[in-house]
């Protein structure tokens, strides 16, 4: 129930948009009480969060796929970045309602946001630990504050007010590819 | 004459915003005909680039200083990209009128923005082929792309969108000096 709640209130926002995604609504479109919606939600501000928290745990899960696949670490952690970049290039094109939805719920509930950066945080520091271990990425002294200075050099492909701004994805995609080859050489030692 | 003008309309784009600069205002607070100021600028257009022009020359004369300077060239380059950072910090907070008509000026003539850029690019060629020479950077392979991959790897540090958001200035410098040591390690080779 609890997911099918989600469903139907992720649906409605991205045809309404954010302003009119409400409990009672969502309970009209499942043709249950809205007393009921309220069980799983205790408030509209506890739904919302809890749509763009799943909707953002969808794109750890795609990059946490690759963290742990049975590759050399050097791979995964260059894998990791572009497909992060593409993830977040396919949001601003394809599903824009939902991002802008997204940047103002992490405004009213930041725990949202921090929990997905810790995602993505621990994920980085899976892959460097695997390089140590491998001996993929000696380089890498202070793991998280290397995982840190990654993600803000890398901010230009990942952040959506960025991205959106980025011109068309291969010109993204190559500048990427810049950043990746300026920093791997470091972290390969 | 021609730096009167844009002195006068410098800061009557500070106090009125850049919707009420035009060239009849400016001829007035000079006590000249507008006549005179066409003369210099052929166009409130052409004005308005000039005062932004002239505004951004600041800042890449500043980070030119550095670039010139007679010290070894890694140094100069962590202090080139500090003092950019620390320059935006600056405007964000203190000149956030000139920096709002920047934005705007730059969509209606982006070769002001290309002009920038190119100054701030050149002066990162500059200091990296310093560092081949002077041997304080040998693993700068291919300086063009170096210097646009370090500007990109930066971006959340000197990009005004980012460092409008990017918390305290000690929090964006503590930043900063984290991507700058990721990658200084492959460019001191």
């Amino acid at each position: 129930m609890h997911m099918r709640i989600l469903d139907t209130a992720e649906s409605l926002l991205r045809r309404h948009g954010l302003d009119k995604l409400n409990v009672v609504d969502v309970a009209r479109a499942m043709n249950m009480s809205h007393g009921n919606v309220y069980r799983h939600f205790s408030s509209k501000a506890a739904l919302r969060a809890a749509v763009i928290h799943r909707w953002l745990h969808r794109v750890s899960s795609q990059t946490n796929a690759i963290a742990i696949q049975d590759q050399p670490a050097d791979e995964r952690l260059v894998e990791w970045l572009k497909t992060l970049a593409v993830i977040k290039q396919r949001k601003v094109v394809e599903d824009a309602e939902l991002l802008s939805a997204a940047a103002k719920i992490v405004q009213e509930t930041p725990e949202v946001l921090d929990n997905h950066a810790m995602q993505l945080t621990t994920q980085l520091e899976y892959i460097l630990a695997a390089g140590l271990a491998d001996k993929t990425l000696p380089g890498v002294k202070d793991p998280q504050a290397t995982v840190l200075a990654i993600l803000n050099a890398t901010t230009r492909y990942h952040h959506p007010d960025m991205v959106v701004h980025g011109g068309p994805p291969a010109v993204q995609m190559e500048g990427l590819n810049g950043v990746i080859s300026l920093i791997m050489r470091g972290l390969k030692g």
